[in-house]
This record gives structure tokens, sequence and C-alpha cells, in this order.
């Protein structure tokens, strides 16, 4: 079985090459570019370049080095049929579960009041909502959302979940929804599904966090809708363009928290050893999960 | 069963009052100083005036309504063997769990380092230490120092605690412990215990937490050990006077974060519910917990 890495990172694709080498040890494995046409069987990879697909052209399956397949379906050269596989938790949702605590914690607790109180050398109690009053929208119902509804619940925060599937209303959704946390594939569904008409569903004063792809917000849209006092701020992990361009408003808006794309980073170790299983399973052609559906888009 | 309640705030005295009486059909309730010389069997209070031990001279028990007993051993007027009955978690150790989180979360993600980032219009990711290397230590190991370890535990943490029986050497705990949590009740073995010479002990750049009691920590000590470089910071939710002077050094320091002692609010239904199921228990002289050691303090 011959096997293809490639990774934008340099350092990534040698500890790829490195350990899958060691889980598969009847399999060759080489290191894009250095790989003659047509050799691999399976490539595994982050944001492969379009060469890759043209010049392996017997490939019988791509592993996904992360979550969101959404920059891999729009490669040129993706062959049509090719059955993609995505990588589904491998500690990526415990750490992004921790991201949104810590967020959620931050604002039901009103720590950046608490902030302000200190340095106006003030000392008093601050009420915080009810807890049965306070509840967490989670827009997004994948194995990461079901992490994050289990990190709010052994703290005693409410929550809910959205997805295509939901018999939730929308509306009866958002409108619930103390703080959003969108944590969902970007698909041509999701795109610039946060708009104005839907950040207007929110109840005043909510907040968003967006743990999941830029593409998902309209940008424009949210600050429109902090400026107007709707939103009372939002965490933002994910841009349309990252690095976020330097003019963007993002950058100094006082409502917004900011952090560069690093809720929940790949963890090599459990990442190679679930893809490692799934490619010796998917080989031997027993049943394997995360296969991607092209039409949803995740 | 006559039960006397007593209370700095009236209006938590108003809800004792009442959960108790329904809690306890059979008992008779009165809220102190509407009641008559040795008129009680039991009472239930937060730091109960001096008066009420020598009006109420005929107390079987006295049940505290937080988990802290200091100030009440301190009590001038405490009959020497009155049982009293501390209360214990009763929804405590979750918030306080979520508070420590919170704050070894900011730590360990360098969110404070994400912020200035942003400020700065700078894109980058922010190395953590490995979590192997991060070992969170709690000075306490009672029920509310349990429910710490299990929040930080439940999101990957390594910790270790400390108390009077542990067998590890003190100089062993502090000097491993990246993070220092003090859960620890207030007593003359631990008052002064963070001075100088301890705080020393810590790994350079170690980060402090209090949410115990003020008392346990020289403030010009943590003051100098800050300044000198040696700890990165503290938070502090209690203070040896409070609310904290208006003057002291802790409110503008860069490197102290300060909450006023809300770590862990009592939650008055399940701390009434919890008193009245040990009111109950020791009137009928069955076993009951949280039962103070007097030369223990706590």
């Amino acid at each position: 079985m011959n096997i293809l890495i490639s990774h934008t990172h340099a350092q990534s694709a040698k500890r790829w090459h490195e350990e899958m080498l060691m889980l598969l040890p009847n399999a060759s494995v080489k290191v894009w570019p250095d790989v003659e046409q047509g050799w691999a069987d399976y490539a595994i990879g982050w944001q492969p370049p379009k060469e890759l697909f043209i010049s392996q052209n017997k490939l019988k399956a791509f592993f996904s080095a992360a979550a969101g397949v959404d920059h891999l379906l729009k490669n040129p050269a993706l062959p049509k049929g090719l059955p993609i596989i995505r990588l589904e938790d491998a500690g990526m949702g415990l750490q992004m579960a921790e991201y949104c605590l810590l967020e959620v914690g931050r604002q039901y607790h009103r720590r950046d009041d608490y902030l302000a109180q200190q340095h106006a050398q003030t000392w008093g109690f601050l009420k915080s909502e009810k807890r049965s009053e306070y509840v967490v929208g989670i827009f997004g119902a994948g194995v990461l959302a079901k992490e994050i509804v289990k990190g709010l619940t052994s703290f005693g925060y409410r929550s809910q979940t959205y997805s295509r599937s939901s018999t939730q209303a929308l509306a009866d959704f958002l409108s619930t929804s103390r703080v959003l946390i969108l944590c969902a594939p970007l698909t041509p569904e999701t795109q610039d599904y946060f708009n104005a008409e839907r950040f207007a569903m929110l109840p005043k004063g909510a907040y968003v966090i967006n743990v999941a792809r830029g593409g998902l917000v309209v940008d424009d849209d949210l600050l429109a809708a902090m400026d107007s006092g709707h939103l009372s701020g939002a965490t933002l992990d994910v841009f349309r363009e990252e690095p976020l361009p330097k003019t963007h408003r993002f950058w100094l808006h006082p409502k917004i928290r900011m952090t560069p794309h690093v809720s929940a980073v790949t963890l090599i170790g459990p990442s190679t050893k679930q893809v490692a299983m799934k490619l010796d399973r998917y080989s031997k052609g027993e049943p394997i999960t995360g296969l991607v559906d092209r039409k949803k888009g995740y």
C-alpha cells in the first residue's frame, strides 16, 4: 500500500511521515512532491495543491488531516468520485469545549465587568442571569458540537443544538439562545448564513462565538448588529480570510475578542492513529466513519 | 424542636426562615433577634453576634450556613463544647471549580497575550506549555478541592493536592506546581502560611489563585514575589479584610486579577436542604458529616 502525505507545513508533513511508517509498517510512505506520477494508492493531507490530484491519478481515497473539508472540496482538480474521509474529533472536541466554556464563563460571570470594577477600585457583587434563563445555543450537532454541550453541561449550563435535521424552527432556536456558538461545517448551505436577518432573531444582548469557519458570518452584518447595541459582543477564532487582513474592522472593535484560529489545534498523535486505523480498515473493505457526503459538504 | 436563624443579610434570613418552615414542618422557626432567652434548641447562621450565644444558652448544636467556620470559631461567646456542623459543598464546589478552570485556562492558553496581540493587530499562534509539564497544585483536599480537581481533569489538566495528611513533602508539592490554588480552611495552622519563604518554593513564573481565605496569604510577600518577577501573577477572590480597603496595593497591581469574594455563592436551595436533613438526623441521634473538629479548625 502506497501512502502519500501532503501538508502545508513541512514540519507537520515530516511528523505524519514518521508516524504513518510506524503505525502501518507494511506500507510505503512518501511526502509530496517527492513522488513519481500515479504512485499513491492513498493520500493524506491538509490543503493539498491541485497538482497532487493531477499527478496522483490512481488514488483510491483521500484522508483529510482536518475536520473541515471546505478547502478540499473547492480544489478544482479534486476528482469527482474520489472518496474523502475526514478527521473526526481526535482530541479537538475537548479543546473546543474548553475554549467555548472559557468564553461562556467569562460572559456569564461578567468577568470583564469585574475587571472594570477592579480598575475603578470598587467592591461589589454583580448578579448573573438566572441559570434557567441562560441558554447557550450551538449551531451544529456533530462530534465537536457534542463535546461543547458536554463541557457546558458539566458546569451546569443549559444548552440546545441546531442542525439541518432539527425539528425546532430556526427562529425558536435563535430567539432563545443567549449565547450562539457556531460549530458547523462551511458548505454552500451555511456560507453567509449568519447575516443581518438572522442576527436580528437573537435576543437583545446575545453574544456570538465562532469556532467553525469565518465564511458562516457576514462580517459587516455582525459589526452592524454590535454597533446598534443588539448584540453584546463576539469571540471570533476563525475568519473569512486568514490571517485576518490588517485593515479589517474586527481587530480593534471594542466588542470583539479574537484569537488566530487556535481553538482546537490538530494533535498529531490522535490524528495519525485515527487515520492509520481508518486507512487499514478502508483498504480491507471494512466500514469506517467520517466519509464525506459531497452533496452536504461534510 | 425550636430553630433560630441568624444571618447578616435580612433577606437571606427571611429565605432561610421560609425554607426551614417548609422543610421541617414540625419545627418552630424564629429569626434573631426576635426570640426569648433560652428558646432555641438549634441555631443556623452566618457570622452570628456574640449576644446570640449569651441569650441562647440551651443550644444543642450550631449549623454554619457557610463552609468556612473561621469567623465562627473566633466568636468570643461561642460555648466551648457546642457542636458545630458546617455546610459541605451544597453547589459551591462546582462554582469554585468553574472559577478555577476559567483562571487556569486563561493562563494556560495565554488569553491575555492573545488580547495584547489583537490590540497590536498581530496574527500568530502562541505556544502553550506541554500539558504533561503543566501541573496545577491545589492546597487543600476537602470536598471543594476535589471538585476543582474533577473540573480540571475533565479538560485534560494534570493536578495534585496537598493537605496536612499528604505524604508528599511541601517543597516537592510547591516546586512542581505551575499554578497554585489555595482551597483550604483558615486555621491557626494555615494563617499566614503563604509567605516569602513558601512563595520562593514555587517555580519561576508560577501563578497563584486564592479562593479560600485572605488570611492564608501574607499580602506584602505576594506583592514582592510578583514584583521581583518570580511569580507571574495572581487571581484573588478573598482578602484579609473585605471589602478590600481602597488604599490596598492589590487593586491596581498589573499582575493581579480580583473578584469580590464571588467564586462560590451560597445557593439557598441546596444549603437549606442540606441543613434541614442534617438537623433532622442529628436530632434523632443519627450520624452526620461536617462536624467541626475545633482543634483542626474545620
